[in-house]
């Protein structure tokens, strides 16, 4: 892929977090079943939801573009989703693997922060008004999604995991 | 590794940081390089001795627990680099590359964040309050290191990035 303007840099970012987001759609249901905690259970089955219609505000930028909506192999979140999956094969405590399931899907967030966020960036100096509006959107549930997970972590699963034995 | 405690899977993360930390000190300098905008390139220069600095207080970590420093092969944050890398290579206008290189360095920054700040959640719940000291100061670098790569790209690599041809 050659990258010689702002704009193809702005496509090429966003075909790699189109394919990060639809990896992660796949790595969510192992975590969900995975989970021993009702709540985060239910914060990822959430956030699986609410992946769904990131994907769709992504297809929608790709179309105010006028660029097919394809993904670009991302190794950044194949790596995280590949530590995720050892992270939790190596934990043998259910609630210690609740902590673990948080820490890597905490890592994952950030991923999408930091993109969406270079993203919106982007999108408004290049005038992409439309664009940057759903990507802000996209931008907001991660950090709502991070910040969840850190009061669930707070609230019950550390201090269980740090309880077991 | 098996790991059944939070003391194991603190010291699991702690050895995922401290490998993933000396990863980010070999790719540092190719970034560095390759970086034309002179602001950027201090903040990187800047950012790889912080970055030493963060290794040696990780190792006064484990020194803490009773720990050998050693590291554990990270998926996460190779694919980071690997796709930094990849992404730098696509960059045929300097301007541009400038702006990617922000962008692949906040991908770093956003990773080894959400990893301080779990290590320091977990070293308070765990009573390692030293630990939690030296990890906390390792976090503020790595948040101060994304902001300051913000205003570098607000300032001015965004604008000639975008005026490049």
């Amino acid at each position: 892929m050659s990258v010689k303007t702002m704009e193809d840099l702005f496509v090429a970012t966003l075909k790699d977090i189109y394919y990060a987001e639809k990896q992660i759609l796949k790595a969510l249901p192992g975590m969900v079943s995975k989970s021993d905690n009702a709540e985060l259970k239910k914060a990822l089955e959430t956030h699986k939801a609410e992946t769904e219609g990131q994907v769709e505000r992504l297809e929608q930028v790709f179309k105010l573009l006028d660029v097919p909506a394809r993904g670009k192999k991302c190794d950044a979140i194949e790596g995280i989703i590949d530590e995720a999956k050892e992270h939790m094969g190596d934990i043998k405590n259910e609630r210690v693997l609740d902590a673990g399931i948080i820490s890597s899907a905490q890592a994952v967030e950030h991923y999408e922060i930091c993109r969406y966020g270079t993203l919106v960036e982007w999108a408004n100096d290049l005038g992409y008004t439309d664009a940057a509006k759903l990507l802000k959107q996209n931008l907001d549930e991660e950090h709502h999604a991070d910040e969840l997970l850190t009061e669930i972590a707070r609230g019950s699963v550390n201090r269980d995991a740090e309880a077991a034995a």
